[in-house]
């Protein structure tokens, strides 16, 4: 069983209510990663829904996690015959650490108009050995092998870039493809670009939602992230998931704070 | 009292209950639109909260609204010194129309550090007369004084044009100041720029997140939305909202439908 698969799964202990284990191995510092998190409340709400895929999930984080065990109750708000909108609320010791809105379909059934206005960012070539980078001592950081674009790594040399930039491959260190759900994972589990303007060692994240837009392809999945705007200690964090094949897979933005 | 005041207020029906009116001012053909809903919804949780300002709010949209009563049931998720969280369903004949996920705090507190990497979008001259510009047959446009950059407008001649983008100026015909708030209603109340690609009735809105990131000043709200992915019909729209002063007050995002 893969590392992802074992960590997220949950477990039925009545109509809508579900027990996870937060592990250890997803930890930035002491405090379990966001899109882990918001991982296993997917994995929850696709145990009360016949829809196959998360089409957006937004999550309002309301105190750090812990290691340990979290019940994830959800409500079905709605159940339609495309759409389907459901709730969660993840606690952990009777206290609520997280809420989430989601509405959830099937990607595979997304046969309208395609269009686009833009491309893959621009990303390391794989098929040249990836330069020695350094490895942060982060847990999360050993889930994924990740080439990084050397450009956008100004914060490891103490450097700041005008971009808050973070371009880079990523895929699970122990050759899990990824999946739909495992996408929220992948939308949070890069060092936050605005490293590159201030050298912090911790953004919370307030809320973060994701467009799921389809099913990725297996390999490495390209990514970017990026901080346009950082106002009075507040800032948002665009992200964009792309497959192998070139395909969009996902877009996600998140409300952070920089502590003083 | 202006017409978003009156056309929003809500009335206490019992501990976090709140009764609302959907007037018939702010359709889009026959269907309220979903922003001046969302402001209905905030109008409630505000009236649950002490806290001053939407930090960022999250609307799935379950059916379409109609003119009429509409309740709004209100739970607070966790009140904390610096940030709450709330819930609201919104109901219509006991059936929900909407479900939104908020947090809410004071944005004259947001004292923190600010950079940006991006500058305002291009917009018509303030200072010159506005082009005579097609009035559409649309209840919501006459709700504001809109001055749209004619070349993002080619949908009205019936041109596809290469960007899906949508500018221009914007603020209510009635004289009454942006506040922060209202900004849920203007990140969703210019026709979709998707049209620009594809002419179609009615582009339905799944889900729209509004970060609300400053208090604006009174005056035009200058506005940039853009669609860069539509794949397999569904769609994202970006938003970007800046008030006169050149300060950015919100940016909004929203995965829609483009209907066969």
């Amino acid at each position: 069983m893969y590392e992802f698969d074992e960590d997220t799964q949950v477990f039925e202990l009545g109509e809508d209510r579900y027990r996870g284990e937060v592990t250890a191995r997803w930890n930035v510092g002491p405090v379990p990663n966001g899109g882990y998190l918001l991982a296993i409340g997917l994995a929850a709400m696709g145990r009360s829904l016949a829809a196959p895929d998360p089409l957006t999930v937004t999550v309002h984080f309301l105190k750090p996690a812990r290691i340990g065990e979290i019940i994830i109750d959800v409500e079905r708000v709605k159940l339609g015959r495309t759409f389907s909108t459901v709730m969660a609320k993840m606690s952990q010791g009777g206290v609520e650490t997280a809420r989430l809105l989601s509405t959830w379909g099937d990607l595979a059934a997304a046969t309208g108009p395609t269009r686009m206005d833009a491309t893959p960012p621009e990303l390391p070539r794989l098929d040249r050995p990836p330069p020695a980078q350094i490895e942060p001592p982060i847990e999360l950081a050993r889930r994924f092998e990740q080439r990084l674009a050397p450009e956008t790594l100004g914060f490891l040399e103490g450097k700041t870039t005008e971009r808050a930039e973070l371009r880079g491959w990523s895929r699970f260190a122990d050759g899990r493809p990824p999946d739909v759900r495992s996408l929220a994972l992948f939308a949070d589990a890069f060092p936050p670009p605005v490293l590159n303007w201030s050298m912090v060692g911790w953004v919370p994240t307030l809320e973060l939602t994701v467009h799921f837009r389809a099913r990725p392809r297996p390999g490495f999945l390209g990514c970017a992230f990026r901080t346009r705007f950082l106002i009075g200690g507040f800032l948002e964090e665009d992200g964009e998931l792309w497959d192998e094949s070139g395909a969009l897979v996902a877009e996600s933005r998140q409300l952070a704070l920089l502590p003083r």
